[in-house]
């Protein structure tokens, strides 16, 4: 929680009471202040965590008590086996990019970025002024607030060339983050049973949110070029899919960045086929060269949907994405996101708009670049030194991440339980892939925490690849050394 | 936003733009400090937020001028007619309980409490606490901040008889809302094409999350005392459902409050079928005689899933609702919630653990729970003297709403309308019911603004029916005077 010293107080009182007797008293507030050198309103704030946590009562004018423990018995669940069935769909487990980590480790799993990237300070002072305004007590409208949604329809309009009609504030809907907005779009679009084109491989979250709606996947293939127009085209006549989901700009995991005109090919295909372009800008705010130009820029025709979220380059508390949509799509998802939540929390949505419309964000957004670009350079370096059959398939222009292809013959499961026990935490490319991997590949991410640490997660990499070369049968003593 | 006086210039630039030429140049920042009275600071914010819907652009040492608006030509989405096909449900359009009204009308439509009934000023200081702390920038576990999980295991285990195994911190799932609890428990333990039984009439949020979730909705009568048992037990049987929707505690709309052998039967009911009672306790910081007792307290055998929200009596910006399963029904749960929204921002649960843990939160419901009493008084005395046909099925011990029958007769549709004409706006029954309504029915909320104007919203009720039945039909002209 915010204050320290009453967590701390918290720690050391849950290992006092775990050893307590049930109904055993705890010492007075007074001698807890004198025990801990803390305030006596500290001391009491302590207490009510406690107390919330059901791990001790008070009873006002006697004192404060550990509370009697009910004997717990095992239960009996198997019912509920019968009740729920099967799962509809065998989506994903719990997937690698969301894991906690102990601090300890050198951790290149992460999807979020180190807190020292984000914009701490204004998102901060954004916190503290919401909370003094309307947006702390009002419930917004369910498309979201107007000013919100001007500013997601301004920034797409700033990329718009001559010529296309920009898009108007009220073609957004604010989602509460965009995977949320990702899972509406494919159940009010595409819906279950239907066919969904997907890039291959693809953001984790897509393949999750498409296998819940029940969707039909028809993976296409993809890589840091981009995918092929005309096998697109093909998959689309194949299939008589309506919709098409892709990462046009620093796609994850690949990094690809669509060329200008392979954007206006795959729009073409888009237009020809009667169908979505369902466009996920996740790293618009992680360009390190050039500008993130979205593809949603160049239709006026209601022919992409456009995923902008805020999340990952604010802050995780600023759960807010805009979806941009035009004609009756539009409608479609706002009926499915206001069946779904209702609203977004106005107060996150005035606190999303109040960063990025600080001059400070754009300050921000030059050092974060910079800053990128060096954790991209710094851990290029080091696989190139110390693992060099792991081969990033492209030096990304933005994005978060390294996609690598190792040897064929990788078994890519024992190479990530080897690296954990070295210590470093990796994904495994598989996660990425909606069907079969296509070949052995490991996802490394650039902005998790200590990019100093980088070389050594290099070398053990390096060492868990070499060893399943059998070119280190003899050294393995040294790693347990 | 926050700052009153940008955003009375920001109208008054907009005003003033409206009717300016493309590129005309705005008065100075001097000019309009001057203008307005206001400090540079703050009409600089105003040009920013202008900047940000795109109205105006600054070029720096030059001035800020009205963006040259690119021509809009009408396009033809008729292609997303037949990308999108017809849509799977026909799910009940926007329901008048969101609906944002004029603030000169007398509202006893609304679902959400007036925000004089909001522990505000609670909110606020969470916010800023909130602002200061960790949870500000980090991303919390996917099943919710542990010590907010086991703040709702506390509250039920505090309810929970001897004999009874209490929940764990781990049974919950927090949630951004109990929407997205109710839609995910629908998609989760009961899936598309199966049935599920829901109390008829009930919320309406319910029964569109049940439609877009694509269950088979079997309605269960139910009325002012609850639902009967054996008309449960006849439902459970004809359609083999495995779960029962119900709100047992201060139920929307009715206000029905089980006894407690009632709820006992259904629980009986409801076991030896198999099957999942969803609790929703939306009103649980609502009682207005005696506690609010859920029958989740009752179950350790994993029957009950338990819905508790604190968007509602905390403030509609926190969206956090705590979602309690146990058993392989948990799992279910979470894995639907990640794959939906990935996680509930972390700031917005501190919060919500704040406010909840905070003495004066105490403090704060008994005072509600007078407010309310005088409310609900003040509107059943208005009715009676005012709208005598117009009859409350019961005198609600808690919640939000009064739900009031009127003559079969009645054209329920025509009435709303001569309310509305009247400056009265009210939520017609239909809305609540899974299938056709039983009756001709009004639901009137007494936690609305303005509670001083419920004689004039009665009378203006009671003059509409009067006219129905022919009694005024000179009188007309007297409501145009």
């Amino acid at each position: 929680m915010n204050n320290d010293s009453s967590a701390r107080i918290v720690r050391d009182l849950r290992e006092w009471i775990a050893t307590a007797a049930p109904g055993a008293r705890l010492p007075s507030t007074r001698a807890l202040v004198a025990r801990y050198g803390a305030s006596p309103v500290t001391v009491q704030k302590a207490l009510r965590v406690l107390a919330a946590q059901g791990m001790v009562e008070s009873r006002p004018g006697v004192g404060t008590f550990v509370r009697a423990v009910r004997v717990a018995r095992p239960h009996d669940y198997g019912w509920q086996t019968a009740a729920l069935g099967s799962p509809r769909d065998r989506a994903p487990g719990r997937p690698t990019a969301l894991r906690t980590v102990p601090n300890d480790v050198i951790a290149l799993h992460s999807g979020y970025p180190d807190r020292e990237l984000l914009p701490e300070r204004l998102v901060r002072a954004a916190f503290t002024r919401a909370s003094r305004g309307d947006a702390a007590v009002a419930r917004p409208p369910s498309a979201g607030l107007p000013e919100l949604q001007a500013w997601f329809a301004a920034e797409l309009a700033a990329a718009t060339p001559v010529g296309v009609t920009p898009p108007a504030p009220g073609d957004v809907v604010v989602f509460p983050g965009s995977q949320s907005g990702l899972s509406t779009a494919f159940r009010a679009l595409v819906g279950a049973g239907r066919p969904l084109l997907l890039e291959s491989p693809t953001y984790w979250g897509a393949i999750l949110a498409a296998a819940r709606a029940g969707v039909r996947v028809v993976p296409v293939p993809s890589g840091a070029r981009g995918p092929d127009p005309e096998e697109l085209a093909r998959a689309f006549e194949r299939t008589g899919a309506r919709a098409f989901y892709a990462q046009p700009t620093f796609a994850n995991p690949t990094g690809a960045r669509w060329p200008s005109d392979l954007a206006d090919r795959v729009l073409d295909v888009v237009r020809a086929h009667g169908a979505f372009l369902v466009e996920d800008d996740w790293a618009h705010d992680f360009a390190i060269t050039g500008e993130a130009v979205p593809v949603a820029a160049r239709d006026d025709g209601g022919h992409v949907v456009y995923l902008r979220s805020l999340t990952k380059s604010v802050s995780p508390s600023v759960r807010v994405a805009g979806v941009l949509a035009r004609g009756p799509a539009r409608e479609r998802l706002l009926a499915d996101a206001q069946a779904e939540a209702m609203y977004v929390s106005g107060l996150l949505q005035a606190v999303a708009l109040d960063v990025v419309t600080q001059p400070a964000w754009r300050t921000h957004l030059r050092g974060l670049r910079q800053q990128l670009a060096a954790r991209r350079d710094l851990l290029l370096g080091a696989l190139r030194e110390h693992a060099p059959d792991l081969r990033p398939e492209s030096v990304p222009e933005g994005g978060l991440n390294l996609w690598c292809r190792m040897p064929d013959t990788t078994d890519v499961a024992r190479l990530v339980r080897d690296c954990e026990r070295a210590g470093v935490v990796v994904s495994q490319g598989e996660e990425w892939f909606p069907a079969e991997p296509a070949g052995a590949y490991l996802r490394l991410n650039y902005s998790g925490p200590r990019p100093g640490a980088f070389p050594d997660g290099a070398r053990a990499i390096g060492r868990a690849l070499a060893r399943q070369r059998g070119s280190l049968g003899g050294t393995e003593v040294e790693e347990w050394a």
